[in-house]
């Protein structure tokens, strides 16, 4: 009980939750390393949300240091560049056993505003199902759960979870029973994105006004977009009286995703006189926030995507007529400049300095340090001799590619490579090997990237199979770099334990790379892959052997 | 009068509109060649829905010609895999001008059902800025060119543009107006994706409540996506009554995009017991359409989009654990083989014949004919040499790859490429030029793409800036075809009219193309492209010399 109970907000003031590091971090393939979330912790404290959900931190060892790294250094004091000197709250997931809650509060409570986030499920089909518990089981264990966790935090939130389908009457008790035990937030989720708007702004106003404690809470509200509905049932449920937002950037997320939180805050403002509701979010770093996390975690982000696709504003663009000003005002209702578009600037050329480079990778958001900043500095020197106008875009493809690569086992030396319309690509590839050895095998493949990614296989022997690869030219013009995204699923189990599921899974793993020379760049990105998932076998067989921070079968929290 | 009146749909039943071939058209670069037209209208025909939209005539005559061809070949005889034996409405967009209408109805006569759409804005911005007329004289001019049109086609569209921003009463005024003229569908467009649910579902009531004519037609909704509300909004209009929904394969349009077919759909579908209403779509095409469109455009499709992203079902893969049946029943709203998700079949190997291989092709939407079949089966073969599972998803490739190529002013004869971490790309590229001499270029470049580009652009010397470069491995599987999609911005204009701005804009034009070797599917991808430009030139030419099928001006209109 050392922490200050957490003020309520102002009640004309949305909390932005954001859930991108667990909830959007759950989708396959989206696996971010410690040093990637930490990085996106970063730009979601400058980007002024009021709680990052950092992780599950019982989810694996991994996740629990992941969890810690966050509240440490972006939880604890002033964040450069985010608006308030007050840091956000660090939030943790625990399923409903002491053993996840005690994990959570563990990993947060370095934070300055430490929270724990409880959940359980109270409709009938997960009671039945999922927790083979009765209704009163159910309150039986929330109120020892919640009581639990207080006796450790102030802010606790708790989740019935798929509230959506759950009897009114019952839920109201669950909540009730929930603040009684001393929850400050009631999450409100929406678990399979099934309910409609009208619904679920119904049910929002049902719990406020049937349950007798709920004004001892803030309410809250977590959708997910099967049906395209997240952000329309989020901003019923913000009418309907929810006063904090649970989204991830970019809308990532299991299946269809969750709430994007970019949709909800732009809803809110351009429709500011009819909510009359704000956000603490500049949203000025909204585009350049959801290109962090697009690039972190390989989740690509449609053109047509409202708010931060790459059309969102391209009615603006290579038109050339008289009168087009007034039209802007007559098919637009926000500003590329409002959510940060279309700010690509000419900064460094072949002269820039160390010095320059660096202040200019932190104002983008960049945090690299030590030998991350000279490895990323020495290729821009390469790049700005080849390549005259270096521009932001490049330089945060070269910021990706030399962060958060995790450990390196096996790493590039060469790579060379012939191919072209009259058959036999071919690819000889030199690695340095985890025992110092320089091992060059040549492979021969139906394409040049499967022929280098024959001849890596050859050398690492990683039990990994090839799901997804992509390249993107991220900067404009035809000398750009290019970008390149592997994903790639590792034999066996991931070692993680996901909350909902309990199950661990055959973990997907991405890898991504950028250079001017595309062959280059891949085998790079596949290398990245090869050695997270060697990185991913270690932790499991760490994870196995740690009988503290191993997650509690799904058995023990039912 | 030569056409029976449309027949009234049943009052349960929402009429799928769907405009991926006009408004969708219209997104940067997702320019479509009229083969490739035809071919999503035939995939949009098999898929059930009741009106194509077909393109906006007046835009240009080649836009002209594919509403023609659309009209001839899918609107005029029950079309193969329709459920169907009635060919759906064929639509063609006219601005409010007698020169628009006429190429409209032209265009569209051919159909057994032709429908002409008539649009004109309402709303004071519009009427203000953009028209600079009264409403006296909106009204004129909209009974005068519904009536106009009603005297050549018996099925008429109306929609008052930015209706969303109109005067209430004002609108109700030009609806009965235009029902009085004779429209028998008044589409209510959000031309800016501004209206929240309960604003959108309140103004079609309104209507439906104050227009006295309004039972002589059906009322359609028409949404954009800025906000990421189209989908409901789409849904609160048909709640208040509307029976027409206009939408677009995978929400692709300008900006943000429209409403997404297939999220209206199967939110109708999984809450059929809320809206007891339903729709004449074959649920199970949607995944392949959805993926024929994305090829087509060149559009990608998030992982996280809903319904049709690659992880909207990905919570199933990968989890090997007991148990999960029963979660999957607690986790899900819908199941993948509802919507044709994840049906990949291994169907040929490298001893299947021509035939086979054309009725798979034919099976999957692809009507490749005559040279197209025959160099898709000879690069089928080829694969097939080199690959042992030939998937559908490695004969999509190959479909998109040969199909819709438009004329080729340049051919690839050869491409040789050398790279590798040493520096130093290097590309030989050797071409077959429209004068019949083959030319050959070598260049260095920052990497092999940029070594070919401009190789290529040696040759070619086309007035083409390049704007986005992707290579995506399309099919599982390390040895899997590579496919690239390029994407440049032409000089000069693209001699289209855009229906809503009038103006023409700077072509954004895209090549895609598939093959084992990544580099050559980039020199074709980027020849492809190129031969666009050249296409595109040529044509602006004809338009301006051909005075009949030359747009009117936006100030003729206004």
């Amino acid at each position: 009980m050392s922490h200050p109970v957490t003020s309520q907000p102002s009640p004309d003031t949305v909390r932005i939750f954001d859930t991108t590091l667990r909830d959007g971090e759950q989708s396959p393939g989206a696996t971010l390393t410690s040093e990637e979330k930490l990085e996106v912790a970063r730009a979601l404290a400058r980007l002024g949300v009021d709680v990052i959900e950092a992780g599950f931190p019982c989810a694996s060892p991994d996740d629990f240091e992941a969890v810690k790294a966050i509240a440490e250094s972006v939880g604890a004091a002033p964040v450069e560049g985010r608006a308030s000197s007050e840091p956000p709250i660090i939030c943790g997931l625990a399923r409903a056993s002491e053993n996840d809650i005690r994990a959570a509060y563990d990993a947060v409570k370095v934070a300055k505003r430490p929270r724990i986030h409880v959940f359980l499920a109270t409709s009938p089909i997960h009671r039945e199902h999922k927790l083979r518990m009765t209704k009163e089981q159910v309150v039986e264990r929330l109120v020892r759960m919640v009581s639990y966790a207080k006796s450790l935090c102030d802010d606790i939130e708790f989740s019935p979870e798929d509230a959506g389908r759950t009897e009114p009457e019952f839920l109201y008790r669950a909540v009730e029973a929930a603040i009684e035990a001393g929850a400050t937030t009631i999450n409100i989720p929406d678990t399979v994105g099934y309910t409609l708007p009208e619904e679920f702004g119904a049910l929002i106003a049902g719990i406020l006004a049937n349950v007798p404690n709920i004004g001892r809470a803030i309410v809250s509200v977590h959708c997910h977009n099967d049906l395209g509905l997240a952000t329309a049932n989020t901003l019923a449920g913000i009418r309907n009286g929810a006063r904090q937002a649970e989204v991830t950037i970019n809308g990532i997320g299991e299946r269809a995703g969750n709430t994007a939180l970019e949709e909800i805050v732009m809803a809110l403002r351009t429709r500011e006189p009819v909510f009359k509701l704000r956000t603490n979010i500049d949203t000025t770093q909204l585009t350049r926030t959801s290109k962090l996390v697009s690039v972190r975690t390989g989740m690509v982000v449609q053109p047509n995507k409202a708010v931060v696709g790459a059309n969102a504003f391209a009615h603006e663009s290579g038109i050339h007529q008289d009168g087009m000003l007034k039209n802007q005002e007559t098919y637009e209702i926000m500003r590329p400049e409002a959510v940060g578009a279309g700010q690509t600037l000419l900064v460094l050329g072949k002269h820039s300095g160390r010095h320059a480079f660096a202040v200019r990778l932190r104002e983008l958001g960049h945090s690299l340090q030590g030998e991350g900043l000279d490895a990323a500095f020495a290729r821009f020197k390469v790049l700005a001799d080849k390549k005259k106008r270096i521009t932001d875009a490049d330089l945060e493809a070269l910021a990706a590619s030399e962060f958060g690569r995790g450990r390196e086992y096996f790493q590039l030396d060469a790579v060379q490579v012939t191919c072209g319309s009259n058959g036999m690509p071919t690819a000889t590839v030199r690695l340095r090997c985890p025992d110092g050895e320089i091992r060059t095998h040549a492979a021969i493949g139906t394409g040049p990237v499967h022929a280098v990614f024959r001849a890596v296989d050859e050398i690492v022997q990683a039990p990994a199979e090839l799901l997804e690869y992509s390249i993107n030219n991220v900067t404009e013009g035809i000398d750009a770099l290019g970008h390149a995204s592997v994903r790639v699923r590792a034999a066996g189990d991931d070692g993680r334990v996901n909350p909902q599921r309990g199950a661990s899974q055959a973990p997907i793993l991405h890898g991504h790379a950028a250079d001017s020379d595309v062959i280059v760049a891949s085998t790079k990105a596949y290398l990245v892959a090869l050695n997270r998932v060697l990185a991913n076998m270690h932790a499991s067989e760490r994870s196995a052997s740690s009988p503290t921070a191993a997650a509690a079968p799904q058995k023990a929290v039912s």
